[in-house]
């Protein structure tokens, strides 16, 4: 089976955390597909270029700079830390964006009413399961940064939860796959305040009522429609955790899955 | 044959030139390695971040901030803007630092009279010429930035024209190989300032006599010195010339040969 595993922002934010979830990294067996997001460096290292975070009903818009400056931190200062990690703790990691053996193809967000600048969102076809099919088989494992390729010559800024999902979803067209979303959260929590308030079990099917009781709220309502809706694109299993309990998550004695 | 070409920071820091030299590479057949340098954007963006170059005896000396900035600069908006306009023109290249797929490790230039800081030497068997070869047969193009893997989690700074000419020595080992040097100028030239003044031919047996009488002097000793070297070590064909005619250094019309 294959694992497509997605660290989050604040696992990257703290090379302690990050440092120990990539130690973990052995308890996941067969092929492994690492999705790394941003995390704060590029929001630091912008300040420091004099480039402003903008937002437009509060997502962020990416502008040519801040393409560039994603490039740069995304695609190079994490990419390559995480992949220079792993290798030296014995994994054959390759960094790639979505435009690295083609990997990931994105379209340039239409402007509707928002114009957010170099964004991506990855149509139907858009991963190249070929490749990273092969790029396996050579016992390689592709760690991905959140960049993807509008086929013209362009990359584009793509959420990395959307890139971990669309991976899965594309590779479970050849294989069997899991999808592991780790942030700093034990889970789905039924009190956002209460870290041992973790549903287990959520059912696609129940989603939607669970919104309704607003059991389920904010931010979680993207990452969870993510998550329903790589299982029913025929992922086997999905679960959310703690990036420090990745060991507990793949045995499913720790975070929420998605069935 | 394979063909690995390198291009200089002149060729990147003219987005008119590399893309000229981009169109170009349709005219470069069979497999192709390319691995490019710096230019100026690593400074740009160092001073922004009130990084400032450091010099030691003339070379540039790498701290751990300077790293990561190359990293961010080379290993992520240099390599991938490659990677994504060879991708918009159907080849289907994959950008690697040396700790990706552990293509290519170096050890830490040891400290004698200077500190050169994260700057990396690759030694014998540094290259993994399997892997390259898988990557290969594939159909896969790799765009090679100037870092290099440490071996234990880090990246290392390393002269591009020295990453070329070890990928070429190694791969030579297992196929054919030629090795381009793109420049911004003509050749090796007899009189630096007349870039009709190409040197057509050099034998790798005459190279100090050049040295001697003065004809070849400067940067071109360590260039030339590289050069030699492939040749000793199996390299078909090292070519010297002007990125805007790769078609005609191909053909042996334009440029330095070295035999």
């Amino acid at each position: 089976m294959l694992t497509v595993i997605k660290i989050g922002g604040n696992v990257i934010d703290d090379s302690g955390v990050l440092e120990a979830f990539l130690c973990d990294f052995n308890k996941v067996e067969g092929p492994k597909i690492l999705v790394h997001g941003g995390g704060k460096l590029a929001t630091q290292f912008g300040l420091q270029l004099g480039i402003q975070p903008q937002y437009v009903h509060g997502r962020r818009k990416t502008d040519k700079q801040t393409l560039d400056l994603v490039t740069m931190v995304y695609g190079g200062l994490i990419n390559k830390n995480i992949v220079a990690a792993l290798q030296a703790k014995g994994y054959n990691a390759i960094g790639l964006t979505g435009a690295d053996a083609g990997t990931v193809k994105a379209v340039k967000r239409p402007v509707v009413d928002v114009d957010y600048g170099f964004v991506g969102d990855v149509p139907e076809s858009g991963v190249d399961i070929n490749i990273l099919a092969s790029l396996l088989d050579l016992g390689l494992v592709p760690v991905v940064a959140p960049l993807t390729f509008d086929g013209s010559g362009g990359l584009l800024n793509t959420n990395a939860d959307t890139v971990a999902q669309e991976v899965a979803k594309a590779m479970a067209e050849i294989m069997d796959v899991q999808l592991i979303y780790c942030f700093e959260k034990n889970g789905v929590l039924k009190n956002a305040d209460d870290e041992s308030s973790v549903i287990q079990l959520i059912k696609v099917t129940g989603f939607n009522a669970l919104i309704d009781d607003g059991v389920i709220s904010g931010g979680m309502i993207p990452k969870l429609e993510n998550a329903c809706n790589a299982v029913i694109c025929g992922v086997k299993r999905v679960a959310i955790g703690n990036a420090a309990y990745i060991n507990d998550i793949l045995s499913g004695k720790s975070g929420t899955v998605i069935l």
